[in-house]
């Protein structure tokens, strides 16, 4: 493995981490409220999926912060200045259909991403990648699948489905700005710049969508904010509060 | 002072204080967000009139249980299980009318509870009671005049009056449940035994209601379980969730 500046990778491993543990919880929201129990039961597992995911992220970015913290104490004892998860993933659930969107949204980048890591320098992250890769391109074809299903359906469902991707295409671009962490993780050979993901990502996005009759939005503007921690939406911090109420209401609790 | 057990005084002021705190906070929820300045200032200064109540009552609970505890601590630490107000106060804010609504239903019990309670055995219930009755009067005023303002006025804030009446309207017969704690109460002199106020709230609900245009709905069936603290509604934990994060998430502050 080259040599890393240990504070630029633990971000980078924050940035994954942060990305799945956000949005399996947000997916998680669903369970027990999804339209039919299939659905119920494959977002569940989704987020079960990403939550796995999280915890080799997370576990791995603790061990090179070197300050003794579990994976656990990342995802349950930070505030919302300290995440590095990119907005979409953060963005509320609204109806089945934007939630279905943007995973989409962010499967097709996840598989390409993973794809990418597989060939890390980093073995930790090679295999980590290998392993969670298997689980991302079920989960895009899974998505892409209720993506075109859906806006290639009734006129309701395609209104709906286009609305989604009207209100999460501006998040999309902060998946492929890359900043100094991600040159010097491509300058190592740990991981790729993600703006070299983005001609991959349109084709493979373009093709879905196309399918699904749906039209991706004029305008350029990109949300972003959160990958580097300048700014997260208002959503984060009431996120978190649910999400970490246990342990900071019972500190340090087992069981 | 009657005698009286110590533990049964220290839930009777659990009651009268997280009722003040609940519906506090939920009113300060709407701070920003009002249809008009108007009214954004005016429940701003409902919700701190009762946090200011919640700090008398809750501050001489803390010293009736001798343990040391502060109204914060009550406030801040403890878990849903171990509140103590009407179901009422936690509900959802829903629209306005609603709000308004909510707040002339505990308003008119307020009312009347706290000029009791001004003739209370027990000299500090006496004092907060005299405090807390002059606000209370003034908060019955302004809600039951938009709830006549609102329920006489088009069809839609009509509608929607009636809609609020019909929702809130099973969670009234909670405040006049009274149980052995209450009975207590009523035989020490410190508090009437609130099954004794019903006739007085039916009357003066009774005629803003009727004033409102508004019909009460038929049906008997009273939700309770939260003065009692055997069961709240899936609301509180949010709520406390959200109001308890900073205590929480930093024991001990201070500023």
């Amino acid at each position: 493995m080259a040599e890393v500046d240990k504070d630029k990778l633990y971000q980078f491993l924050l940035r994954m981490g942060d990305n799945t543990l956000i949005l399996g919880h947000r997916v998680s929201e669903w369970c027990g409220h999804s339209p039919v129990l299939e659905e119920d039961i494959a977002l569940a597992n989704t987020a079960l999926d990403l939550i796995g995911q999280t915890q080799m992220w997370l576990g791995y970015a603790g061990e090179v912060q070197g300050e003794g913290k579990s994976a656990d104490d990342l995802a349950f004892l930070r505030d919302a200045w300290d995440f590095r998860n990119v907005l979409l993933v953060e963005l509320p659930n609204g109806d089945f259909g934007r939630t279905m969107m943007r995973q989409f949204l962010y499967d097709a980048w996840s598989s390409i991403m993973l794809g990418h890591l597989q060939k890390s320098t980093d073995e930790r992250i090679a295999a980590i990648a290998a392993k969670a890769s298997k689980e991302a391109a079920y989960h895009v074809e899974r998505s892409s699948g209720t993506v075109v299903g859906l806006g290639d359906g009734t006129e309701e469902s395609h209104n709906r489905m286009q609305a989604a991707l009207d209100y999460l295409w501006p998040y999309v671009g902060e998946m492929f700005a890359s900043d100094e962490i991600d040159l010097a993780m491509a300058a190592a050979g740990i991981a790729p710049d993600p703006a070299n993901l983005r001609d991959e990502y349109d084709a493979l996005v373009g093709r879905v969508l196309d399918e699904a009759t749906l039209a991706i939005p004029a305008g350029n503007y990109v949300h972003k904010g959160g990958r580097d921690g300048r700014m997260h939406t208002e959503h984060l911090g009431h996120l978190l509060c649910e999400m970490q109420w246990l342990q900071r209401a019972y500190p340090g609790c087992e069981w």
